[in-house]
């Protein structure tokens, strides 16, 4: 890959957080490249992507943030401000496509969110994910950037899939 | 009241799942003449009414059930199934108009949502409230319908309101 070519160092991302309309196309060819979700859950992420698109970030309260390596989206985190809360923000979704995993985008993509969410105003981070084996990596990211377990619901996703919910206070 | 008149016994009530354009409104008087919640949360709980209207009950994930006597809509639930779970539902929302409270209007609700969540081939429910003072009736309420604390989220909605979460198996 170009990016790891001597004399490049670190990949040059950027950060786009307007949604654009050949975005739904792109997150669906992330999420699905990732192979960790269902069909259902492809069409959930997705119909974020168009949320944000019909009545805009504020209304549908899903704002994005894409990562971008020369000119091409190759990441994304989706996220909002939980409503009637003063001042928590939910991180509901974040994909990297695996040809472009590895190179610390995810992190990148958390640290920008994170610096999104202060800008707003934000004081709490809330992350819900699965307890699955198959999400040990995920957990072991969230961890690793000083998110702590808040919360465990038994059975919560399907019987044996439980819901763990993270919290990272700015 | 008429409903508590010798020889009405029980006052008649009736359910209405679909959901009309004057709802909005009632929706709204509801929820203020409850006294209970914020602007913001008015806001927010008519919102989900227009998102149903909008997009239909499936699309918007948004599900009502309104309780109405003798033609007036004088109570109502918010619910729907739970994105990315096999069988989990949340109770959004409840509210009994305060002229219409002590009647067991809101035990009835609950019923009734719960039959409606069963037929949907729903498996659990989970509630999510505050663990403020001002909310302990509205706990002994979900607890006696046997609901049980499942998690709680210290600071959840603003420091000093936890988040508490309720769950039931059906």
């Amino acid at each position: 890959m170009k990016n790891n070519s001597p004399g490049h160092g670190q990949p040059k991302i950027s950060f786009r957080t307007t949604v654009r309309l050949d975005d739904c196309d792109t997150v669906q060819e992330i999420i699905e490249a990732t192979g960790y979700f269902t069909p259902a859950e492809v069409g959930v992420a997705v119909e974020l992507v168009q949320d944000n698109m019909t009545k805009g970030a504020a209304d549908s309260g899903y704002y994005f943030i894409f990562a971008e390596l020369e000119g091409r989206t190759v990441g994304y985190v989706c996220y909002g401000p939980i409503p009637c809360t003063v001042s928590s923000h939910n991180l509901y979704w974040i994909a990297v496509h695996p040809d472009f995993q590895r190179l610390g985008l995810g992190k990148s993509l958390m640290r920008e969110f994170e610096k999104q969410v202060k800008a707003a105003h934000g004081t709490r981070i809330y992350i819900d994910t699965s307890y699955k084996t198959q999400y040990e990596d995920t957990r072991a990211f969230y961890q690793s950037l000083g998110y702590e377990l808040d919360a465990l619901l038994k059975d919560f996703y399907a019987p044996g899939d439980d819901k763990v919910i993270y919290r990272k206070l700015l």
